[in-house]
């Protein structure tokens, strides 16, 4: 995708024409420019940031990957990185910052300008996935009795560098005290106050706040930006929308990949030997898991020696236990992650799950019992897995249900490796029930 | 969580005093207020509507749950509908309009003011999951000739009924040519032209466009709004961002869901019934893989016979590489969703997946044979494991690899129930090969 543009800008690069290197530079979006930037040599690399102005530069690496960035910065001279900083905003200043070594950080923030290293040393003790560590400090507050023409005033003078125009944020007494709409004062009287405009009705978040319950607030009062206040309702940043939706998008990697034991740091672009580190962990986890389901079958070994038919099925009843538990678990942690469950209110669904497994369970389990009956022309194994099955289902229902929620309860992410849990329940169990009948009623179908 | 709202509301619907009643519910978020009215009896719910005034009441039911909007309808005249659908934006009108009967709606249309019936009808007649269909009409498009002036002025006329203040879309000649920011704006001179505040730089959207990439355009270029146009460059509409989260959160469930043949429409407040309807079939198709399963162990019924041992340590193989199986498609799937892989392009990432089976295989196939060997004390029945490992994770990688991206090419999404082929291919597999082995080398193990 990026083929044509790397070709284009490396053409490019030999000019000498500064000006109109940059002007052609803006012809394209920042991040598509960013994408080329990390196909680039050191040596095209420091030939591109030798032609590009500060400001494009500034633009262009907030969006780079980090590890572009780091090898930019790496390139360059420590005065020239605080220009650099110096035109980019807080927050993504603190991004790239938190990559660098401890010592390069500290003596960066020392050159800095005070305005700038102040927020930025702030944001940088925030965890990274915190409401502090998103948010910005690039913000209109005002007072609360300024009229709308001094508003309006200040809004042209600061608006400029602000993340988010569209919502002023009112203070009383250095609190925040509420919003205000920059539709409604435009319309507003130029005399009347900000604060008959203002909305009170403020939704903030505290600074330790986790990003994935932010997310959920932002989604449900169809925000553009949430402000960060500390106890004392002092406002502290803000966070924009386009931050949230990439916490939305990782927040929703992370689950599915969890669930299956995969890191949420892998990707298609992941190298094998990263790939591997991080799978093979969790795949001798399950190895484990699969000597339990292996063990409880080994327990059997002499009904199979009389009945080798009980071989062939028992993966049908271990299989679909498996599958009707990951299609519950599915659903509570997707529940869970949109705030629509939790344990302590909602434990009376577990009874749906019990009936969902009783009814997917019986049919099931009369299909494959009378396809076992015929094909063995023995009734009783038929009934044997008929009973296997509802018993599997039910079991599979109860894990998919319980774990997650168990899991959240004792403040374990409820994603983690649960499929693997929920699985193991279900081949223990469906072995364990198939086969302890089938011993039962050893007489009958051998 | 709304039970207390609910007390409080209930306990004020008894007043007879409208206007106290309406300044006590701006105290509110009207999302919360929206919750609560479907907890509300019929009756409730009309003494609801006819204490609330219109402006509030528009509000309230555009975030109401599609239930709690078609209830509210049923139970009031056309004509008060017709009133209260003038103070609503037309996307939110169109949703809730798309919910009512064919007949009702053509009468609405009908009676509504030719100025907004006329952008509806076209909005209906757009897939609810395409750009048409997500896009609202409520912007601000001005001619790139207007000096700031000009602009600032139309701004405070129309920004009040606008959905996106801070982006104004520039025209020439009635087509889309550039976007202005409205910081620009209010800091540029007054008697300069919009032409020259403008970035001609514009992503926008064709109105068929589906949701998931408009989303991918969106998160990828941080906007808070994205244009839709047709094929001559005229603007249609807009969508705005919290439109968007919306898409990104139901493509994530989706993907999630899909993957283990769960409907995306299922929540964990699905009733038994529903849940049923859509779970079953799915697993009826799970059945019939199943069996395929079972065949393929029945194939060696005689060689278990003589090592019962065997089916003891067939379901390890199997399921080890559906756990490795299931690894690599949730990557996968995740990387297709956010556009990260595609067949064409990137088939050679395939041999990552050739090297991750291989490696993976024989780590977990080396610990499973020695512990093997040490069980039963024999040798061969260790490397038949070892080898089996090896080839199982080789097809689970594969599986997972290419049955997403085969789903993709021919156009079908490519998490619909892609668990249940993988998971189907390394139980055959694992099973044949492992069987297979055995039955090669009988004269060893028995």
């Amino acid at each position: 995708m990026t083929g044509k543009l790397y070709q284009k800008l490396v053409k490019n690069l030999t000019t000498k024409e500064t000006k109109k290197f940059n002007a052609w530079l803006e012809e394209f979006h920042s991040i598509d420019i960013a994408e080329v930037l990390s196909e680039l040599s050191d040596k095209e690399l420091l030939q591109f940031y030798e032609l590009t102005n500060y400001e494009n530069m500034a633009i262009i690496l907030e969006q780079a990957e980090e590890k572009t960035q780091v090898r930019l910065l790496r390139l360059i001279e420590l005065e020239d990185e605080t220009k650099l900083f110096s035109q980019m905003s807080t927050d993504n200043l603190t991004d790239i910052m938190g990559n660098l070594p401890f010592k390069e950080r500290k003596e960066l923030l020392n050159r800095m300008k005070n305005n700038k290293s102040g927020p930025v040393s702030n944001l940088l003790g925030y965890d990274t996935e915190s409401a502090g560590g998103l948010m910005t400090t690039e913000y209109i507050a005002l007072n609360e009795g300024l009229t709308i023409a001094q508003v309006l005033n200040k809004i042209k003078t600061i608006g400029i560098t602000t993340e988010v125009i569209d919502t002023i944020y009112v203070l009383n007494d250095n609190k925040l005290v509420g919003i205000a709409d920059l539709r409604n004062i435009l319309a507003a009287d130029e005399k009347s106050l900000l604060r008959d405009v203002t909305d009170y009705n403020v939704v903030s978040v505290l600074p330790n706040d986790d990003q994935e319950e932010i997310s959920l607030l932002v989604a449900k009062y169809d925000l553009t930006a949430i402000p960060v206040v500390n106890r004392k309702d002092q406002l502290l940043g803000i966070i924009t929308v386009d931050d949230i939706i990439d916490v939305i998008e990782t927040e929703n990697t992370e689950d599915m990949f969890r669930m299956v034991g995969v890191s949420e740091e892998e990707s298609v672009h992941s190298s094998l030997k990263n790939s591997i580190k991080k799978r093979l962990p969790w795949l001798i986890i399950n190895l484990a898991t699969a000597f339990l389901a292996s063990f409880t079958v080994g327990l059997f070994e002499d009904i199979i020696a009389q009945v080798v038919a009980l071989a062939a099925a028992m993966p049908i009843v271990a299989g679909m236990g498996g599958n009707a538990g990951t299609q519950t678990l599915s659903v509570v942690i997707r529940g869970i992650a949109l705030g629509e469950i939790d344990l302590r209110e909602n434990w009376r669904f577990v009874f749906k799950e019990i009936g969902l497994g009783l009814i997917n369970g019986a049919v099931t389990g009369l299909l494959t019992g009378i396809i076992l009956y015929f094909q063995y022309g023995n009734p009783y194994l038929g009934l044997i897995i008929f009973l296997a099955m509802i018993g599997n289902l039910l079991i599979a229902g109860l894990a998919g249900f319980l774990i997650p929620l168990f899991l959240e309860l004792i403040g374990v992410d409820p994603a983690l490796a649960s499929a693997i849990f929920v699985t193991t329940a279900t081949d223990v169990f469906g072995f364990f029930i198939f086969l302890g009948l089938a011993k039962m009623m050893l007489g009958f179908i051998s």
